[in-house]
């Protein structure tokens, strides 16, 4: 696609529980991110369940389509069910060997466990049939040391003029192994070899929030012409949380042209663009917070900004807490909003959020304070404000307090996430205006 | 799989933010598990970026898997990118036609969209030619009505026993707009004759807190053998936010065999299994709480317990709210715990998870509290208070408070993810007991 040909992978992630929706897959977004930010290109991702002919039939499909390395998630546990090992190897056509070596370092792992457990005695025999399936290493392949109990293993390509057998990296389903023991991954022989054709590319993220996407293609469309080199621009739009991320991959020899891109978008949308380094508002804002003390007051986002902030290590620097005055005997007892402004106007009301903002400025001894008070649905809506009306407070020691109503599209999750970007992006603001 | 030949399906996933991995897809599991509730049965998953080629392939493998229809999400904008209703209908050899009483349809709703935007001087070509390319209907295909500007597409199968195509239903890859055509899309001719064939499956779902993978499946072996009809159930389980998912599919002919089932588990795992109905935690406490007053009190959390609580329609009936005291100043100022005793046994501590559920009570006049305080990491552990060290307290108006300390295993997100579901179900158990 970008630069003529380019190493192109595919990624098969396995198990029942992912393909039939109950779980998330989190390790086929991961490992095409890692493969991306190499240089590799990802054609496919591919799902299957626990049956073997399913995924050998996704085996089958990859390497017909010529990609150069497969990597599977999944499916390396010790127990019968657990068949990607033997299925991959049959469809490489090479036998299984037991690796003494490795069998006795699974064991060794397992045997930890269950003593950290106490589950020792819980059926040896299990136990020693699983490690030695986990052992198995398929002809001529490479093992992965484990992060877990199940080591990786990686299979070299077959350059086969008619029917050419990719490289295939295998890799257990918990993501923290998965990703533990991706260096490694990477080092084998196999997997190198299977990308080192690659080329290098860059990859930029420019953030946008309050942008409709399309007032962004719009842009996009008038500025293609005049940038030499676009079309080796690969722009990625997406929507998320309330934000524009603009994402571009582009080859070594296309900087240039990147740079007259991000040069138009800016000045097209200079006051919506707030990062063009990668940073996001919550690295944003743990920078413009230090030295600061801040307290939130939550009532629609019921303590979802709170946690939001606590979530990045190293933010009891600045987050002295916070308060959820979810009823409005809270509002008034806990944050000292006065029980007549709340009859006047209304639990969601600027009135109310500038207080409760206020309020918890004096209550936490903060000097920076952020409040949402709002109508999140599906109940509670009237015609003056309806489901989706937010008021956002942020106080600031010392300064006005800032206040804002906004009408918030979606369901009540929606709205509420959307309210914590809303007042992430209130609180950066006034805070850039401090500096 | 069970129960003989059943109707399969494959899911085509488009979008390049979803292939890269910068998105988390939301489609294919909704799709996924809306089939299988239908009786049919998920094989592949497949996901791929913009480019046609790549989709004509995966549609070119599932046909070949001889699935009876292929439901593909996103890729139904207006603008020249959104190539699905394209490639599909190359794929299936049917010309396309601009549909006039759709172009005329989606021109009403495209207008109005960009009224209330206040758009509707924005480049009115690029408008009218994205109003007919989303208008365009593949021959003998119905048109699923948008709930966007993107109508869905339904394609019928065509039964050629060499290369047999199977039915295509065409959805949008906005969430909303794709689960609000469900419906409607399988009203649809094309749809509903691929699917007539299906066994009807039941599912259930039983809930646990507190049980090792291991031990279940020790149990499952142990049991395997004395449930006449056991090869029938479709037994997955799932680890999830620190609870075992056990859900089993079966054809309704084996429903004694999941009495069965079910009844072995519970006389194993007695304490340990919380639902056997389907309901989560979440819906269990808001059952419990009705008539009751709560207040939250989290430190090492930061407000994720009140924004779960919270995240529920109708949970302002029972929460009142809850304090993040983040720092040890509000827990003292804010939840009155007393320095000295922060002082002596430190803030991780059941003393002062006790005095924090205590304080929340009588600050917010609550008769229910429930309070953390813990080491999230990756900082701030100690020999005697390593990471993932959290001490809980549930605080029930004139009973005794209960505390508990444990150990969780993960990183910081998973430490205070784990710690919210710990907290729910100390507090159920307490519920529990009152009634």
């Amino acid at each position: 696609m970008l630069g003529g040909v380019n190493v192109r992978a595919g990624i098969v992630v396995t198990g029942t529980e992912v393909l039939s929706g109950r779980i998330a897959d989190q390790n086929g977004p991961w490992v095409s991110q890692r493969l991306l930010e190499l240089g590799v290109d990802v054609a496919h991702i591919t799902v299957c369940g626990d049956r073997p002919e399913d995924l050998a039939a996704q085996l089958r499909f990859l390497a017909g389509e010529r990609v150069s390395l497969i990597v599977t998630t999944g499916g390396l546990g010790p127990t019968a069910d657990d068949l990607t090992v033997e299925t991959v190897a049959d469809f490489c056509g090479r036998p299984l060997h037991v690796d003494p070596q490795l069998e006795a370092r699974i064991g060794e792992i397992v045997a930890r466990w269950q003593r950290a457990r106490g589950t020792g005695g819980l059926d040896p025999e299990a136990t020693r049939a699983g490690t030695r399936k986990q052992a198995l290493v398929p002809e001529g392949a490479q093992s992965i040391p484990p992060v877990g109990t199940a080591p990786g293993v990686a299979i070299p390509a077959v350059a086969d003029a008619d029917a050419p057998v990719p490289a295939i990296l295998i890799l257990p389903g918990p993501p923290r192994e998965l990703q533990g023991m991706w260096d490694g991954a990477l080092a084998a022989d196999p997997v190198a070899a299977a990308i080192a054709g690659r080329t290098e590319h860059r990859q930029e993220t420019i953030r946008a929030f309050g942008l409709p996407e399309s007032e962004l293609a719009a842009t996009l469309r008038a500025i293609e012409r005049q940038i030499p080199g676009f079309d080796d621009l690969e722009i990625t739009t997406c929507l998320r949380r309330g934000e524009v991320e603009i994402v571009t991959r582009f080859p070594a020899t296309a900087a240039d042209s990147y740079t007259s891109l991000a040069q138009a978008l800016l000045s097209h949308h200079d006051t919506q663009i707030f990062s063009t380094d990668g940073a996001t508002i919550d690295d944003q804002i743990a920078g413009l917070l230090q030295g600061r003390l801040i307290a939130t007051a939550e009532s629609c986002t019921g303590g979802l900004i709170a946690a939001r902030l606590t979530d990045r290590p190293g933010s009891s620097d600045y987050v002295l807490g916070g308060a959820v005055p979810y009823a409005n005997s809270v509002k008034s007892g806990v944050l000292d909003v006065p029980d007549t402004m709340i009859a006047e106007f209304g639990a969601v009301s600027e009135p109310v959020a500038a207080a409760m903002a206020e309020g918890a400025l004096a209550r936490f001894g903060a000097d920076t304070a952020v409040s949402t008070s709002g109508v999140a649905g599906p109940g509670g809506g009237s015609p003056e404000k309806p489901v989706g009306t937010v008021c956002f407070g942020v106080a600031i020691a010392g300064r006005e307090t800032l206040t804002r109503t906004l009408h918030l599209p979606g369901d009540r999750a929606a709205v509420r996430e959307r309210s914590v970007t809303v007042s992430l992006h209130l609180l950066a603001r006034e805070l850039r205006r401090l500096g």
